[in-house]
């Protein structure tokens, strides 16, 4: 399909930068409009020269319906971690229990941290409630609620858990900055809740202003992500880089694509020291498949990324160029036709020949793009060692499932203090509930009771604690989860509990 | 200040429907512009004939910094639980460690499970975004991250909980059609992340597609959260009642606030079944404050939602008409002051004034409210009671701080099989590593493993986990937290690992 010789049936600017050897790369076409609008992709990137060799693999609904929980082969991986390189359609996850995010497991397998994501207004060519809007989204893409460590405890309470770790604070900051850097962007806005989750907000907050400084020329700031996502909503154009977590990143990224208009428009890279992955932003899009009329700019801009980083960079330019002219010329798909600016309606197949027929040209109000010497997207994002803390531990919250009023369980958790450790509090949701709570506190069967060791200063063992854990079962609770509680470098490394 | 007998000085419309007992409340003024917009709501409240005996406590800045880790005293639990009514102003939480919000703990120990904001557009005499916006948020107030359960676990991985619990949920989504059904609206849409977190915020769903069969006359839907978010910035004339979890909640009612222009005119009640607290939904604004030139319009309508709470509704109708006419004639405070539309530009003290000179009129464009017969915020959100399930332990998680690769974990820990517990499975930020790992997969020192009985069906008892503990602590390994593992009437209560 796309041949070892590049193109150049059309245009005349040869892609000097590609070696004669094509890239192999990796292509599923997915569910729903994947199959036409990778169809379509591939065929731009043929005709603009780009020198690839794609090999294919199967993703998505039927590869889940098959069995594979996650939705890809145990065969896709080789192919994956030889080429580096995947091409991604967007696909279905079959309704019912037991599926996991294919993208969030190829993200977290492959090791791609950094999602990137740029949000562009194309005004007035495509109808955008925010006009001058240039950002880039660039969000953290390995940890979080998306590590999916899912249970349920009791009758009435379910957990998940949101990790984050310090060398993925550092490295999602360190690339936001160096993205900065490279793409001569001015500004990196980093969005927390740190006022609420103090540990783990707090973190990622710490470590953007400590890699901050490192970048004297790069503006930084840093916004709570409530109102962060209400101004993104507002005024996209104050922002210029956005660093952020996951699940906070999923969402303003969908607010930025929503408010330029652009969600059919988005492309975006997954990228990791090794390997990287690009797609559209959208998705399968089940309603439209096989019609004909889906829009595959999307794909195409995340291919386009693709390019830049295989060493195609005047493939990229060329072909993001001719699509530029293709939307300012008004050649529009139904997603994005509008009768104030759009001349022409068109399909999947007649918008791709519209790009390629401008191979070579760019447009003259939209800002052409030149991604020659720039724009690279594997960064050197090499972060600190980690240097181990002193660790002591100093007690334990046993979580116990138990139906009763808290008075009646501090006293009965408070009969097996001993062996240094003592019952300090317990909390019900994050109140505390004993001592001295409040009967307006509404309880669920699912109690935190904090055991710490009786001498500040005196670390406890993990004996001591099991042999708690012992006496607390044989009499009759039923504990069904533990944190264990440390000071790390004489400091803390546990909250308070509310009203604590 | 607020007397037992009503005001009669403006307006005429007798408050019938309160007692000639004043209403006792707490109020707190709180930082920042607090004062002056507290004292400017108290005398417009007078002035309109309310019915109220205020208790005044200190929350907020100076209580924090007295020491009190939740910006209360305690002295003032007693004044807050006799009353069951909060009227409260914005505060400022002190930069630095070990302070908890002081809303999150209100809103917990009173059990004020729901936030109910309401958002409307005041187009065109408010410079707004979006027009035609009349939508409510009921946003979940005691659950989710916002339980505030920390632990940093290793030298490199941080820990938040976020839990769900069945009677929460259940709760929640029963206010949101009860809300619906008693204002008269039509609409009810849920908002989770429920492609991700199939367990917690599958609950969630689940939950709410429960509750809406019971009322057929309300329309019910389901949005992924990054999409719904990005339709509130968008499309929010398309939403009617919004309910969802605390953390998106929070963000979304950000978001509905900004692009209707409203952040400084919003109110807000947190609602218990015994207790209710009112406020502005904006912050403390301590670069403002003192100036005289703050709005007191968002704690003002907070309050106006308080009088109808405590059986004042003709007062609060009589208010809310007079404030909505002072918008409309534009006589507006700097936030929201235009040249287009403003008529005068005031401060706290003169919009005040004007509000009260114009008791008894009712706005000629802006829909005047009648807040009499309806609007109550306390509704029957009785929960189905608890039916315990079949439960059994089947298995742990035991998560180990510990460096090395992950053949040589898996290795070292299948060693230790045995007593009815088997290694079957670890992770690294929920990514499965062992067994079939690859090497791409970036790994922290924070690893999960997961041991299950050997015969599926027999339950294990908590003395074989604390075994199984005791060989790995026995065996160098450093065991930091413990998730049970459970069957709930046969199904399983833990999700797979990513890859799994």
């Amino acid at each position: 399909m796309l041949g070892p010789t590049p193109s150049t049936r059309r245009g005349t600017i040869a892609p000097t930068m590609t070696t004669n050897t094509p890239v192999p790369i990796v292509v599923a076409e997915g569910d729903g409009i994947g199959p036409e609008i990778t169809r379509a992709t591939l065929h731009m990137l043929e005709a603009a020269g780009a020198s690839l060799a794609p090999e294919f693999i199967d993703i998505g609904e039927k590869v889940y319906l098959r069995g594979h929980s996650a939705g890809i082969e145990s065969g896709s991986w080789e192919k994956l971690r030889r080429t580096k390189v995947f091409l991604k359609g967007p696909i279905t996850t079959p309704q019912g229990g037991g599926y996991k995010s294919l993208n969030v497991t190829v993200r977290k397998m492959l090791g791609l941290y950094a999602n990137v994501r740029p949000c562009v207004s194309y005004h007035p060519y495509v109808d955008s409630l925010q006009k001058n809007v240039d950002l880039v989204i660039v969000r953290e893409n390995e940890e979080d609620l998306y590590a999916g460590i899912e249970h349920r405890q009791s009758d009435e309470v379910y957990q998940c858990l949101k990790l984050i770790s310090r060398p993925g604070c550092e490295r999602i900051c360190r690339y936001a900055f160096e993205y900065a850097r490279v793409n001569g962007r001015k500004k990196v806005t980093c969005m927390t809740k740190d006022n609420i989750m103090k540990i783990t907000d707090g973190l990622f907050h710490q470590v953007f202003d400590q890699v901050a400084t490192e970048y004297p020329n790069i503006a930084a700031d840093h916004m709570i992500i409530d109102i962060g996502a209400a101004r993104i909503a507002t005024r996209p154009a104050d922002f210029d880089v956005v660093v952020t977590l996951n699940l906070y990143g999923d969402i303003i990224s969908d607010i930025a694509a929503e408010v330029t208009g652009s969600v059919g428009l988005g492309g975006s890279a997954n990228v990791g020291d090794q390997c990287a992955m690009f797609e559209a932003v959208h998705g399968s899009a089940p309603d439209i498949a096989g019609k004909g009329v889906a829009n595959p700019s999307g794909m195409l801009l995340g291919a386009i990324a693709m390019l830049v980083h295989v060493g195609q960079a005047q493939v990229a330019t060329r072909l993001h160029n001719a699509w530029l002219e293709t939307i300012e010329e008004g050649i529009h798909t139904a997603d994005i036709y509008s009768e104030k600016v759009s001349t022409k309606r068109v399909g999947t197949e007649e918008f791709t020949e519209a790009v390629i027929e401008r191979l070579g040209q760019s447009p003259q109000k939209l800002t052409p793009v030149n991604y020659v010497g720039g724009a690279l997207l594997t960064l050197n994002t090499t972060v600190a060692a980690t240097i181990p803390a002193k660790k002591d531990r100093v007690g334990v919250d046993v979580f116990v499932h138990w139906l009763g009023v808290p008075d009646t369980l501090g006293t009965e958790l408070g009969a097996l203090n001993g062996d240094g450790l003592e019952l300090t509090m317990i909390s019900n949701r994050g109140v505390k509930v004993w001592p001295d709570g409040i009967p307006e506190t509404r309880c669920t069967d699912h109690w935190r009771c904090r055991f710490e060791t009786l001498v500040p200063g005196k670390p406890v063992t993990v004996m001591q604690i099991l042999s708690l854990i012992l006496r607390l079962g044989n009499a009759g609770f039923d504990p069904v989860k533990t944190e264990h509680l440390f000071f790390f470098d004489g400091k803390p490394g546990f909250s308070l509990g509310q009203g604590q």
